[in-house]
């Protein structure tokens, strides 16, 4: 399947609309998710193309996991949580919605499930748990 | 968090437990999960001791990641999937169970959702299984 330079986190990339950054290198970018399954859920993606993991270059997938990792930690610290769940989707099938690579980083704390999914988050909170995230790394 | 030697994975990949194997490369391994959440559901596991991915190196992370494409091509071609599902879990409240770093792959078809956790497979269906995916690699 081919890559579509028109989804939306293509236009994140290229700052033609916005997101609440969190962390960036030079090969990665990570921003918080705008329908949040848990508090500080957040998004890790490559700068370069790839519709998901089934295209991705070996440097893409290693570039990610290493960016993963780091905010795994970060949002861990920030939310004071017990565990991290790192969810990958691919095609519509797999539970893909944008078709650039990303990787769901979400804190988890104990006995408490995953909030249903689709549903806006409140911008005042997201910035305002995007700060503790920053504030954690 | 310290790394339990005598975890499930860790007796799997020392030979003292059988696992139902569909690959295995320098630096990881990979097996059937006895409890399916879908038809194909592997676990892509570092050959090396990770608790999880908060404690992993970036080469487990990157061996890992490179098995788990794999993996996801070869069940989709085995069961002709529209899509793949990986998830990764740290600690128990993040869903972890076994405490060896582990990447589920889950083919998934359209329409057609996750079978709930904690079912045991029927052993010879999942000889099967495995049949197709090493057939496909």
């Amino acid at each position: 399947m081919a890559y579509d330079t028109d989804n939306i986190f293509a236009k994140i990339l290229r700052g033609e609309i916005p997101s609440e950054k969190l962390y960036e290198d030079d090969n990665t970018y990570v921003f918080m998710d705008i329908m949040p399954r848990a508090d500080g859920h957040c998004l890790v993606i490559p700068k370069t193309p790839a519709r998901n993991m089934l295209d991705a270059t070996p440097e893409q997938l290693a570039a990610c996991l290493a960016t993963v990792q780091k905010m795994g930690h970060a949002v861990m610290k920030a939310f004071e949580a017990d565990g991290v769940t790192v969810q990958q989707f691919n095609e519509a099938a797999g539970g893909q919605e944008v078709f650039h690579l990303h990787y769901h980083v979400l804190p988890r704390h104990a006995g408490v499930g995953l909030r249903p999914p689709g549903k806006m988050a409140d911008f005042d909170v997201l910035k305002q748990h995007a700060e503790k995230i920053r504030a954690a790394m």
